[in-house]
């Protein structure tokens, strides 16, 4: 019974198969990674840039955003997934060792960015937020198109 | 120097200001995160219906992902945003209380998911993976095209 319901659910709701992954899957789910990203890094950004009032719960929650998100991509970066609508360069593949050092990095500063964001602190949290900044910047440069 | 240092990083690093928002850019926003979400359930249910070995470590770390991003996609949902590139139904904005509603259980379903996957115990947690299931059913049921 309990079988059925989990089937007819599944039925329902559509899902990616880990067995049936394809290069545009993994690429389509690493740019959506990204595109939450972006869209949770700006107001943050612009809080410290004075473009925005600075909003310690707000900030708080974003940084706790991008620390969990930073956890995300890499899965995404599959075999033969360089080639078609993505602006990630084939290089990550010959350079994967230098590629996840800089993910282990966005890792690591937004984990740090979301813990002294909870100190509501815009002086203390500024460093942690320019080490951001410049790990986005630093994988871009050498990885993306 | 900083505020240079600052100012010199963000150009570099594209980001939304939040000031500017297009209801094009929210959509692209939102769906990424469902990109995500969609990603990282694939394989537990997977784990759950029995087409791949249950991994207690993978079972919990997409738990936890999901727990996070479902506290993302709400904020992409403005106004104006339900006529191109999406198949989210323009009822959202007429219904939004039933909206935000389903969304809290989204949001709470898959805590309680992340909460009772660290146990490692398939039996505990099934339950737990039906309820997410059928929020994401009931929301897309309702509110998706």
């Amino acid at each position: 019974m309990k079988k059925m319901m989990i089937a007819s659910l599944l039925a329902a709701v559509t899902f990616t198969s880990v067995a049936e992954i394809k290069p545009f899957q993994a690429t389509e789910y690493r740019r959506g990674v990204f595109k939450a990203v972006k869209w949770q890094f700006g107001p943050i950004a612009d809080m410290m840039k004075g473009k925005k009032e600075f909003d310690g719960a707000e900030f708080s929650q974003r940084a706790e955003n991008l620390a969990a998100l930073s956890r995300m991509p890499l899965e995404g970066f599959v075999a033969g997934s360089y080639s078609r609508g993505t602006r990630a360069l084939p290089t990550i593949e010959e350079d994967w060792e230098t590629f996840t050092g800089l993910m282990g990095d966005f890792q690591k500063n937004t984990q740090a960015l979301a813990e002294v964001a909870k100190t509501g602190d815009k002086g203390q949290i500024k460093p942690a937020f320019i080490d951001v900044a410049k790990t986005c910047k630093a994988c871009h440069k050498k990885f993306k198109d």
